[in-house]
């Protein structure tokens, strides 16, 4: 059970398809950080107001299976989970389909880094409440 | 050991860097491709070449493990080794470094498609023999 | 007076914007061709379905000035204009804003070619009547 | 006569393409900036440089005239020049050629700000001398 989820779409744009005509790979993990940034400003935070507070994010690891092909101008329905979360990362799953077809899966680790790049703890206001358990 | 092995530099441009001045986290995908194209020529192939043939490849899994960032202007180092090579499937592996540190880790997986991505066998002239074993 | 106008919103992604936090310059004229197709779709044409009669676009010609940068997570609105349609080419104009701030402007030539991109006319069904003169 | 020159060979990459196989019309002004970004290497400085002593450039006008598209993987050759320098702008011209055909011709115009964005003097030691003329 996720900490928390958010579905966005994606209409996949003509620079990001290659000489195949498919959206290129590495423009899934661009969709995937498009998603933590929505699910983020649907759990009530701006990225950038975050970053203006000294509190960045970089990824440390990150995994993709890629299923199906996109295409130009497809709009593409992206599902962002926050799986995990503690004080210095937050794990984040997503699901990229196209109707009912899914055309990847990844997965991906990022941790809170301040202007220099230092890692530093994740402020409290950032970690959603643990689902309850029993 | 690898069945291949190349390395090549690479010098970080201005539009690959993210507001935080590093190498934005879904340009390595584009770094591993060209070390994948590179040891394709390496190997005597020209991947524009194949593509004329109705060779191409896509990526069907992708990770990296992120270490250090990298900045623009900074010349790096990447190694992309051809680590199994079947009729369905070519896996690589990279490590990209700056000078004697480690930036970034991966691995893909790519498996040969048609032009109208249909998967086919990879042909035997792009199948490097193994290494002696004994 | 345009031949045909149509404005879209564009939110700044993260991959986007460069190391000084502003949208990099060359994403300009993707936004610029984001604009088109959306011109296109309202006027009752999908690109992808051009593209799969022969019928492709290639910019000859585009001129940007910029005026104010934009940043990251910003909403910036696009308004595309028509402004010269022959059976040889087509002219628009942009004008990039931010609420009431013009943050840049723009035009593009584009012409009609083939799939082996040899020029060819403009079909007649994606030429705009010309506006009543008198 | 250019105040200064400089020449660097370019490889197109694979996800620099578009679905027609075509470099991407957005991507020749990243080219334009790698262009002078090595005719200052060339002058003896290095971006990076500037921009760690508060010294940072923007493009107010760019333009670019396509002849001949581009295609993956091949070699391409881009002339730089400096052609007017003032202590308020700097102004390039560009040529983008494969062997004796040229591609593309475009200039631009930066201004220096600081890291804010404010427009400031470009410092003395960045402007050549004009040549001389009698």
């Amino acid at each position: 059970m996720p900490l928390a989820e958010h579905s966005i779409s994606i209409r996949v744009r003509y620079p990001e398809v290659d000489g195949m005509g498919y959206l290129h790979h590495s423009r899934y993990l661009q969709y995937f950080e498009m998603g933590r940034v929505e699910l983020l400003r649907h759990l009530g935070h701006r990225y950038a107001d975050l970053e203006a507070r000294g509190i960045l994010f970089v990824v440390i690891k990150a995994e993709i299976r890629y299923k199906s092909p996109a295409r130009y101008d497809e709009e593409l329905r992206l599902t962002t989970r926050l799986v995990k979360a503690t004080h210095v990362r937050f794990d984040h799953e997503y699901i990229l389909s196209r109707e009912t077809t899914i055309l990847a899966e990844g997965s991906t680790s990022i941790a809170c880094v301040d202007r220099v790049g230092q890692l530093q703890k994740i402020p409290d206001d950032l970690i959603p409440p643990s689902p309850p358990t029993r």
